[in-house]
């Protein structure tokens, strides 16, 4: 494809998202779509000979787009959003132009230097402690993991990475926590056995107390208590685990205390949300993702840690083809976490908070918990809901409850999301809370307005009445 | 920023990508920037209101821009290319647009489909045995790690994931491999003190009867061998371990059969390059990037299994919050890695692969292999130069050789990599080859042409006939 054709293609696509964001609140949220529906429509062997553009892109449009379910979407309240926003797209188009791979300094100066001020930027919007480092991730997984194994390295004063881990380190979440944790504890090489579920109170939240019982108890049976998870924001129903007093137990244990808060912390921009990260100051790393509740677009998830030192130290290598000059003088993230590559991400973050500005990103979480607190209050005032879960930021855990036996309860919710999902004009997802089957309408997409919000409410009072009537 | 502006930037920047495609070659590949140019002229506090797009654009130009490294230069002949595409980019606008999340299938049931086409496009492009199943992952780093911990919980019978390595499993390498099996090995927790480097014959290419030496005598002496990794193309000088020989042994000991071909995969394509392969059916995994030699941005690494059954009982976790449906009909790319979240990086690999078809593909990696034997034959019969390892793809290793001691070649050839680069006409990087300090001269960047290299030659001869004087 010569320069000029992708000129055309460039403007025509960007036509395209452009009119995408004017149509999509008249799409099918969720596409009615069965699996091999679009494999099949696909030949089974690669082209041979070159095929022009013009026929790419009508079978994008004709056959992939057809199967694409609309996170963008004004009535997305599925998972948690992830949002994007055009300034963000702008970036990624010049990060996919210019083609930067930033695993050293060398590789992309700007790039890296850029990480490291948007990062701290980061920092400050949501008042980090001076001193916490900032690092981009690509996930929230990888970043847990990535703390996983700095605190097994600290625990065993570097020597798993050379020995393997020699006697049982244990970890330490809510039981509430996301799956995440138990994913990073098995590859870390912990063992899920070394694996603590925590208890949670009635709001979901961890029980200090019982933290501390569990380390003093591991303690005694010659376990060796090495990381503890504290959750801002779980994902079944965004409880919010009390950071102060877990990293106080930390600290007096030589616990390290890592925290996720993947999606709530963006909401900590809020100065009436900074309450979340109370006692933040204890935590040797944390995490959060600028592509969930940002408008960032995925995958951009900010990392920070207390003590850079030791995160380089659990995965820094040297080889002569990865060394520069100046190493001594630069940041070079490829030690700074598992992958050696690296995207040039810290555009779209940069793009992103200069284009709408502190207030402005303030402004629109803002707006978010303010439809997600009117739902609950729609929920508690109707006899047909129940509300499941406190609503700390935008996400709403309730069911539909008309006095049926408990024990009926589970399959009629899981029969009523499944006949609101099928409508096409919203997407709520699910979870189960103590055992109870939850719905979970999670408001943070980016063109959601207040009238997507009535109007999800509008349906899910008239479908649960054709439910239960 | 409204959909309009949207549009009237989004033409701006794709005319300002294809100007740089235009200009590029006469940028500085490397530029003249030290520690600290670009973040000193960065406010040190995010702004609280939102800035115009112009302002944004302009500081991209003026500070950012400057401080880029030029992966896509024509004249790019350092580390290996990272290669990206007009197509490739189109696709990554469209990505961006869209937005989707693609952890699991009903996430976005085309991202998922797309997958599963395209990588199989991949197998059998490749020559792959059929039976293999492929998936896209972010960095080869991140294949690798996923082979690592696949064959972990194998030679475990799956115990590992619940209590961690409880006796010493070994992994073998040639002492070429590249860095991520040593970091894959720290992460998974085999502790580096069991990984095994196996010495390389004269073309750096694994001795397989060292192999099995090491895999008996680990035996011999209560090691568990579990993992042994070869590679298509070393990092250092693009050596080929000989799969056929090797795989042969880890059928016999049971052992784990993991292959990296990152850069030099994708010669597999050319007929005349597959019996880099030959042996592949013996292999469990196998890894090569697209983003680096194939024309599709970074990052897009390509990972195949021949049992998936493995690969997803290694990583599945099932939690309400994210089950669905379907989840028995299909393929729910979460369980296949260590992320939950994913990019729908399958759209960019078909856009090229349709784009430029099997033979358009194969045209351009035959040219960056004909221009690297053209410079082979340059070096070889240069007295001033020295050839230091074969020449398999598009790599070629050599250094200033002016028939002073051994002791002072690696300080001479230091400085000479050091002019070259300054001259910011090319960009060259180093290795290291049984202790001797290497140059590197590896082509793949899309806008080299034949003339690049050729100039490249002459200036290394310019410097260097200056060096020696």
């Amino acid at each position: 494809m010569d320069n000029d054709s992708f000129r055309h293609y460039g403007h025509m696509f960007v036509d395209w998202v452009a009119d995408y964001f004017e149509r999509i609140g008249e799409l099918p949220v969720k596409p009615p779509c069965d699996p091999g529906d679009v494999r099949t429509r696909l030949p089974e062997n690669p082209p041979v000979h070159g095929e022009p553009m013009d026929r790419i892109f009508k079978d994008f449009q004709e056959i992939i787009f057809p199967g694409i379910t609309h996170w963008q979407h004004p009535s997305w309240f599925a998972y948690f959003p992830a949002n994007n926003s055009p300034p963000s797209i702008l970036a990624e188009l010049l990060t996919a132009g210019i083609g930067v791979q930033c695993m050293v300094w060398q590789t992309s100066p700007s790039a890296a230097e850029l990480e490291e001020v948007v990062l701290d930027w980061l920092r400050q919007m949501l008042g980090l402690p001076e001193g916490m480092t900032g690092v981009i991730q690509d996930a929230a997984s990888m970043a847990t993991l990535v703390a996983l194994l700095s605190a097994r390295e600290k625990a065993t004063n570097f020597t798993a990475n050379q020995k393997g881990i020699q006697s049982p380190l244990t970890v330490y979440a809510s039981e509430e926590t996301h799956s995440s944790i138990e994913k990073g504890v098995k590859i870390a090489g912990y063992g899920k056995e070394n694996l603590r579920y925590i208890p949670t109170d009635e709001k979901f939240a961890m029980i200090p107390e019982k933290l501390e019982e569990a380390i003093i108890g591991d303690k005694k049976n010659g376990f060796h208590p090495a990381c503890a998870v504290g959750t801002v924001g779980t994902t079944s129903s965004t409880a919010v685990d009390p950071l102060d007093k877990i990293g106080t137990i930390c600290r007096s244990h030589n616990v390290w205390f890592h925290v996720d808060a993947a999606f709530s912390g963006t909401a900590a921009i809020l100065p009436e949300k900074r309450w979340m990260l109370d006692g933040v100051e204890h935590v040797d790393s944390f995490v959060f993702n600028p592509h969930k509740w940002m408008l960032t677009n995925f995958d951009c998830s900010a990392y920070f840690v207390k003590d850079e030192g030791a995160l380089i130290r659990t995965f820094e290598i040297h080889r002569e083809y990865l060394k520069t000059r100046v190493d001594t003088e630069v940041k070079n993230y490829r030690d700074w976490g598992i992958q050696l590559g690296r995207r040039f991400r810290a555009l779209k973050l940069w793009f992103v908070i200069r284009s709408y500005g502190v207030e402005g990103l303030q402004k629109i979480v803002r707006e978010h918990i303010r439809w997600a607190e009117m739902f609950r209050d729609w929920v508690e005032q109707d006899a047909l809901f129940e509300l499941m879960a406190p609503v700390p930021v935008s996400l709403v855990c309730f069911r539909l409850n008309d006095g049926r036996a408990e024990g009926q309860l589970n399959e009629l919710n899981k029969r009523f999301l499944e006949r609101l999902n099928q409508t096409g004009k919203m997407l709520l997802t699910q979870t189960s809370l103590r055992g109870k089957y939850v719905l979970r309408m999670s408001i943070g997409a980016r063109l959601t307005e207040e009238k997507h919000v009535r109007e999800a409410w509008d349906l899910i009072r008239s479908v649960a009445e054709k439910l239960v009537r």
